[in-house]
């Protein structure tokens, strides 16, 4: 991290932590300097950077002031989930899991029909994506696709799009060689190839709770048991009781996301990703780690995955281009450690290699340069629709309601009142043209059914349909409408 | 069928049973019409056909002559497999299973090293597709991508795509509705997703013998039995060991290439596969129909695939853009019947959907038109190809070498003399920058070790190579090597 990183990460800091409030005035350049021991120019890219994440704004003649949210922000939802124990060995049975299956399709098909505001969405807006630039590479890498390619380019896929992923492992600070890394159809076949490689039917795998759908589906298909342990809304799993799931079931894996955690949004912290890297290594339990919105961060840089602390190859890293550069494309990819072989062979016995064309113009388009520069535009983008989103959601939903704080990413997850039912609230909600996530598709065993998972990604329609899903969730919870301020 | 085709199909006919042989003089396009009952421009065109598929040619004021491949043709393999009752019931464990595995991969893997002569490849050559205008398409898809598309061309897929899909089989005869189509990752996906769909850990499918390598390896995946069924080498499957093996195995699916069967290139008769589809259907046994090498046929029209004849909704038929128009484009489609939303389902929350870009591309290109031109290319190229090379290893292959005949595809199946090892035959090919595909990774139970599939779809030095591979096969069988003729 450079000098002005490291200065505006301790502002942002100061600000989670309440140390700067909503509309506190930074020190000037002159004084920070001095106070903090770093050129003027140093200050300057610091409040630079900041303001360009939303976090501070300048007026003129006046200085810097911290923007907040926190005034606006209903309260933050309990952590405290049940323990372990008492869902400990809860088998993903064939009866059970048929039934989270059908919901989550129901609710995935209900998010696409046309016209439906898609709060229930797992993508954000196509709009936000640089389709057109990409159209272009497209074009180029099908006009002189060399016919070799259509074997080369099989998995584990084309070398300069390998290479091109290694050296953003290499920005951040992670050394992961190309050979390591497998193109895939997305972050999603990834983490299935993953899943496959280091598990065999009746085996247990440790999720979070609540956990992606998808996760419950692949162990569902794989036929594995789920044990489910207890997720902090902002800090990721909880790793006393992932000892205790580590040490009472002897699992063959554990799948979970460090950055922005779909749905809770949670984000754990540096330290305790390595401690869990460390526990899981002295188990010997491989890590399937989802981080396909670590790059949607709001705060100076990018969080670091688990993988970074990973000196034994046990954890297996999945990304994709779908969320941040290229939806459509289904371009992801497996970083998977000691378990690159396998993953390449059942990439090969599955589905055989990733799109050759859509691999090409990937790969043009980060050695051209501009990632960087359309990442900070969308997580601008991203925060300021958080800001606007929260904001509607305080304003409408009922008393009671608490939400988490993502740092990242486009989910909000909601705790309604208790006694509204987030699946009847997402069948009201589908007659008026909304969908939702709710609350159940993201546990094997029906929990959160007063939860919701909204993306706040998508622009139109969304503020409106924030104020229609408030006022169905004050009806269902017996309250009257309070009015808006 | 229309007249001339017909006509044609019967003049083939009489050259595969021998009635006419090479050299012979077709009657006169007068003489025909007479005889025929049918105009002079009827029997112009049926000509001009069979021309086309290199079966016959003109001479300048003399007529039409059969071409023949009769005489340079090695005998054919036997067809006296072992019955079903000394196999029946064989599981792919884990342990042999791995064996098949690992042996398939280094197959694949050394085929696609550059430098190798790819006689082992399961692909023909990419230089015989028309890769400049998909790419030109794909341009034009790419740059006006609608972003919309990244959520609708999801599964089942691209709407455009499956509608032209839909009416390729209506030109065939069939009617599949657009809405059973799935498109997917290549045929691989397809029918592996086929496979899950209507299968659970433990159950029994049955297989051809010998059999495309990636059906053993997906049973091995999903945990599933194999039981193997004897299959001819020129009409496919015995029908009379699969009621035997579905009266004893109560088996969840049967999984087989009715056109062109990789690796022994058999072509079921119209009649067996009317007899194959009922008798699975008196069992309730769903067909999953691998039918990738069907547009490659040599004769004058496409042989229909098992699922014309199905009524019952049992028949999943799978199908790519691989093998004969977009390598590396990675589409391919599943038609499974009742199955087709469990197909889409299982596509859903395992890769979610197929390159967007790639599918409109192929829809675009599907609806310009030229495919059939295309293919026409495609077929004479190959047909010729396949002369070429048969004939080269009836001249340098040992005495007792025994090859198919097949009427599609670009495989040969070689039986050796008994004694030559295949997999040695392998190695010592490799070392000497030839690929070849060992008999043994088309069995689960280790046979066929004194066979070979040969991939003629490559031109360079592929007639080199065969004469290499003669030379070391000599050697192995211990036989002096005849002088070439």
């Amino acid at each position: 991290m450079k000098r002005y990183e490291a200065l505006a990460e301790d502002i942002a800091q100061s600000m989670r932590q309440g140390v700067l409030a909503p509309g506190d005035r930074l020190p000037s350049v002159r004084q920070a300097s001095k106070q903090r021991c770093v050129s003027p120019s140093t200050v300057f890219q610091a409040y630079y950077l900041l303001e360009a994440r939303g976090l501070i704004r300048a007026r003129a003649r006046s200085g810097y002031y911290v923007l907040g949210h926190a005034a606006v922000w209903p309260p933050e939802p309990d952590a405290a989930l049940p323990a372990t124990g008492t869902r400990a060995g809860a088998e993903i049975g064939h009866a059970a899991s048929v039934e989270v299956s059908d919901r989550v399709f129901d609710v995935l098909e209900a998010s696409r029909a046309p016209g439906v505001a898609p709060l229930g969405s797992a993508f954000p807006e196509a709009g936000l994506f640089p389709l057109q630039r990409l159209g272009r590479l497209l074009a180029h890498a099908g006009q002189r696709m060399d016919p070799a390619s259509t074997l080369d380019d099989l998995s584990p896929g084309n070398a300069r799009l390998r290479r091109q992923i290694a050296l953003r492992y290499l920005a951040d600070g992670l050394t992961v060689h190309p050979d390591e890394i497998v193109v895939t159809n997305g972050a999603l076949e990834a983490l299935n190839l993953c899943l496959s490689a280091v598990t065999r039917p009746g085996d247990t795998v440790l999720l979070e709770s609540p956990t992606f759908y998808a996760a419950l589906q692949a162990l569902e298909r794989h036929g594995l048991h789920a044990v489910e342990v207890p997720t902090h809304p902002r800090e990721g799993m909880d790793l006393a009781a992932l000892a205790q799931a580590l040490a009472q079931h002897a699992p063959a894996a554990c799948w979970l996301m460090t950055n922005f955690q779909n749905p809770l949004g949670s984000l754990m912290p540096e330290a305790k990703k390595r401690e869990l890297v460390a526990l899981l290594a002295r188990h010997g339990v491989p890590l399937i780690e989802d981080d396909v919105y670590g790059e949607l961060y709001f705060s100076v840089r990018r969080p670091l995955p688990a993988k970074a602390y990973d000196s034994q190859g046990l954890v297996m890293h999945c990304g994709s281009f779908s969320k941040c550069l290229a939806p459509g494309y289904r371009v992801g990819w497996a970083a998977p450690g000691r378990f690159a072989r396998a993953v390449t062979r059942l990439k090969l016995s599955t589905t055989l290699g990733t799109c050759a064309p859509a691999q090409a113009a990937l790969a043009a388009y980060l050695e051209k340069g501009g990632y960087d520069r359309h990442l900070r535009r969308l997580r601008d983008t991203l925060a300021a629709r958080q800001q606007a989103f929260v904001q509607a959601v305080a304003r409408h939903f009922p008393e009671g309601t608490r939400a988490t704080r993502p740092e990242g990413g486009y989910f909000l997850w909601l705790e309604l009142p208790a006694g509204v039912d987030a699946l009847m609230l997402h069948r009201h909600a589908l007659a008026q043209g909304i969908s939702v996530a709710p609350g159940p598709i993201f546990s094997a065993q029906d929990r959160y059914r007063h939860c919701l998972r909204l993306n706040y990604g998508h622009a139109d329609g969304a503020l409106d349909a924030v104020e229609t899903l408030g006022r169905m969730a004050h009806a269902l919870a017996g309250q009257p409408r309070r009015r808006p301020a």
